[in-house]
């Protein structure tokens, strides 16, 4: 698939603003459909909404995948995975995203801001993004977590 | 609270028995009364059924605390979280394991063994265990993962 068709929903707390930043602009640089969903200011906000709201977006397909950050990506990861069409992979780098897409099959990634850098950030976003879903071998464990799964390009 | 006061409930899938291992003996060292919920051998499982079992047990108080280990961790927490009362936090170091006792009273503990080395692994449940809840300041956040949640001891 080529980057205008997988698109990508945002969000963040305020603790997760610059970096959501950061690879908002990578994205748009490589191509990709960006719905960035806030927060935008520094004005403190409740991480579980920003979950919600890009929950909300990939489960109705307005993003193909969706990026979270907070301050260590644990909040928002939760209240993501709380949807059980949602499989969100809180990752600390390039290993963790590439195995939440071959083995979970991840439509969500979280990150940290307060724990992840920048340039780690971004090289797990394009792991995330670059590797497709391992197969057949993890349905069955997927289906225990979202009952209506099946693959999709 | 005395460490014979805080149950530690356990689950792995095969790709964690060694380090859920490690961590028991660890556990049991430091005076923690400790249920493992498996899974005990090598032939493969699905995490989801073991992140069910430890969710049950702190959810009907046979355990204080879980800890969830799996390949990457990744997996075991999604199905964790999918229970609302379940906070399942997915670290891998010091930093992680404090900050989501402080800010998200975490009650479940994740671990991926492919990723986090052992000694690594020790000091974040060391840490999570020893780490109060932050406090009111946090709770709005909080209840909008658990509703009836409440802080306690």
């Amino acid at each position: 698939m080529k980057p205008e068709d997988i698109s990508v929903a945002l969000g963040s707390d305020h603790a997760g603003t610059a970096l959501k930043a950061t690879l908002a602009e990578a994205l748009r640089a490589a191509g990709h459909p960006v719905l960035d969903l806030g927060t935008h200011g520094a004005e403190s906000v409740d991480y579980p909404d920003f979950a919600n709201a890009v929950a909300a977006a990939v489960l109705d397909g307005r993003g193909r995948f969706g990026l979270l950050v907070c301050g260590t990506g644990i909040g928002i990861s939760i209240a993501a995975n709380r949807h059980p069409g949602i499989r969100c992979a809180l990752v600390h780098d390039v290993t963790g995203a590439r195995l939440s897409r071959e083995h979970n099959d991840a439509n969500v990634l979280a990150l940290g801001a307060r724990l992840t850098g920048p340039e780690v950030a971004l090289d797990a976003l394009r792991a995330f993004l670059a590797t497709p879903f391992g197969g057949e071998r993890h349905a069955r464990r997927i289906r225990k977590l979202t009952p209506d799964w099946s693959p999709r390009p």
